[in-house]
């Protein structure tokens, strides 16, 4: 028998005893041992009470689970930093397993929970963390371990991927469809945290330090949301043969740890670029395996749950063969970060300026000076006076290009610089 | 020191060899002890000293690598029935672990493997055997074991799909699209075993075994190939939003499993209409996780090399935990097997018939009087004697359809059953 005890009985909390439970025949003969959901931690016992929980298992103090010596696997489903830190860290010193699904803590803490997992023996799995039910942790420690990865891309934010869908398919603006997204319940009513991009980025700096074996964390990470992006934007990627996805992206470039979110155009060939409405994916590129892509639902209720009870089976396995901690923090080197100002990439540049002879020229020229070489052009005139241009870059220092944009918006031949955005995904070779 | 013994040094042997050597420090920090291979069998040792193996490394004795109590690993990749299996069931037998990537085994003696794995308390991996490099044979033993999996639907043959996707782009016919496939490398000479639907077969009996906790045999399969497939089939099915690919599904229906490889239309809007080229994918449906699909390479030196590499890095955990054979065989179910006669599908009908007054009542009445009721027609004058009639049905008994279709043979007005295919992927709910 396998006890757990679970902090918060939320979404995702309900979730974990309904699927225990639902297939609770199989996960025993997978495990080797029966799964028993012993306390919940929870200050509202009716939602206990609504999913069939007894009150024997309901409680509102941690103490009852922490000294509770029956149960080996503390599941932390809070959420936020504290109490759910110190919650974790004292069930490890007293030998208990933990899941957890909490990606603001991993992000932030990841190395002192895992520092202290080791110290005391235990494991501590966070499948959940990511991308909701996708498995991308595990198999990256795991059946990809072979690989040196080069890059990881993402879509990692199911909200901002429905913002963004639904601009492309329906010519909506951002405002308009972000009020339908929470009508639907697919964005919180304070939506920052997803449209800042931060929640995307907690998932990157998790993704990166697995895959490049190396702590990243959420202040490495570049971060810009989507508040910026117009349907004209999203027109203009579409007429050049692009769409535009919040990205979270981690490469290696010449040793050093490279780990931004911001939005992108990618091309239509891209596997990402059919990642559509809540679906998040996870993108891939090793040195042996190629490219590879893992794509489903990023969160809810069942989908998380999923990755949790997935992770309390290997967890129940390692115990059946006194193998616990056999995977453990893969962070074995000390990587830089790359600031940002040092990429390299191609641009889209859409301005608004005066629409008289020579404007092109100038502008141009600004460019050639600052080592900003442009790859495309379009001219769109909206009346006499001004003409919106819209550039494509060729690869470039992100450094020079924002030199460039200096000298740019003070001059008098520009209104406004409106939209700067990052291609991404393109010269890949895909046989 | 964990001492590999790997049998056969073709594509995927050497493949092995490069990524173990390539990235020996990384995977000896993450595996926690050296890898090396130490004998190789391989009856042409230039293979090997090619990439750099030493000639105290080649043998082509087998003798010489089960007799050697320092090996660990056997490594299988030779391929086909025998002596492939007589190798690894003593390897086994002597307490030596075993990775394979042989689909053609494991699909048929796949039961007798696990037993002599069990029985000898040794890890027995298969990652590489289905889909290449694409994590999905562990995932669904790990982050996706709390779910009663509903379906696998796999694209697990490069060649056939390359194929189906170039008729497509370019509108070209089967035979001449096979022949540059043979040109390029991507279809063998004798194309049997990937364009019959052989090698797909045997990776969905694989999965589903999995998938459903129940043996499922290549025998069990049932198999319908490409060759079949023309031009115009491949136009309608796009006139109809719709696009062909050789699909090998897996399904439990009422406790029964069904397990088939045919060519099927697929929605543009399933994810797996994305799948092009020499690219495979696993798209799997499970009652907690929805739908996922794992995306990738299937074949190839090094993204097969990538998942048998990765396999040897999990046994040396193993190894170095004591805790091998923690994951066996999961089919701890016998559940009966569907037969395809019993299948409920749509289906695209295409017939050549007499153009003229009252067919097309003949025609559908046959079909009522089987319970085919009919969803979508389109009919295509050739010249004056003859139609082209294209059908697309609601949800029928594939015994149903089979028995109007034998009567429409019989029928005066009707030249000929052009093609029938199953359509696979519809009323999805996907958010």
């Amino acid at each position: 028998m396998i006890n757990i005890g679970l902090l918060g009985c939320g979404t995702v909390g309900s979730g974990v005893v309904k699927i225990l439970e639902k297939n609770k025949t199989d996960i025993a003969k997978k495990t080797g041992s029966e799964i028993r959901i012993r306390q919940v931690l929870e200050k509202d016992p009716d939602k206990c009470y609504k999913i069939g929980l007894q009150s024997d298992q309901v409680t509102s103090h941690f103490e009852n689970i922490i000294n509770d010596d029956a149960i080996d696997i503390v599941v932390e489903l809070i959420g936020g930093i504290e109490p759910a830190c110190s919650f974790i860290i004292e069930a490890m010193k007293k030998g208990k397993h933990v899941v957890t699904a909490n990606k603001d803590l991993i992000a932030v803490k990841g190395q002192e929970l895992f520092a202290t997992a080791e110290e005391n023996n235990v494991d501590f799995y966070f499948e959940a963390s990511v991308a909701g039910g996708i498995p991308i942790i595990y198999p990256l420690k795991q059946s990809l371990a072979a690989n040196q990865i080069q890059e990881v891309i993402g879509i990692l934010n199911g909200t901002t991927n429905y913002i963004l869908s639904k601009m492309t398919r329906e010519g909506r603006d951002y405002e308009e469809v972000l009020r339908e997204a929470q009508e639907l319940g697919y964005a919180e009513s304070d939506p920052g945290a997803d449209v800042e991009g931060l929640d995307a980025a907690r998932k990157i700096a998790i993704l990166s330090s697995i895959a490049f074996n190396s702590r990243v964390t959420l202040d490495d990470v570049y971060v810009e949301g989507i508040t910026a992006i117009t349907l004209r934007d999203i027109q203009y990627a579409k007429e050049l043969g692009y769409v535009v996805k919040l990205l979270a992206i981690a490469k290696e470039v010449e040793g050093k740890i490279q780990a931004r979110v911001h939005p992108a155009f990618i091309p239509l060939s891209h596997p990402l670029a059919f990642v559509n409405d809540v679906y998040n994916a996870v993108f891939v590129n090793g040195d042996a395996v190629g490219e590879i892509m893992h794509y489903g639902r990023g969160a809810g209720e069942m989908p998380t749950a999923s990755a949790v009870a997935g992770d309390i089976i290997e967890i129940g396995r390692n115990m059946h063969y006194h193998s616990n901690a056999r995977i453990g923090c893969t962070c074995f080197k000390e990587k830089g970060i790359l600031n940002i100002s040092e990429l390299n990439a191609k641009y889209y540049i859409r301005m608004t300026v005066k629409d008289r002879p020579g404007v092109l020229a100038g502008i141009a020229g600004v460019f050639g000076n600052n080592n900003v070489s442009i790859a495309q052009v379009l001219q769109k005139t909206n009346n006499q006076e001004m003409a919106e241009l819209i550039m494509i870059t060729h690869t470039v220092r992100e450094k020079d290009l924002q030199d460039a944009l200096t000298v740019l918006k003070g001059m008098s031949i520009v209104f406004a610089v409106n939209n700067v955005i990052r291609l991404e995904g393109i010269d890949r070779d895909n046989g």
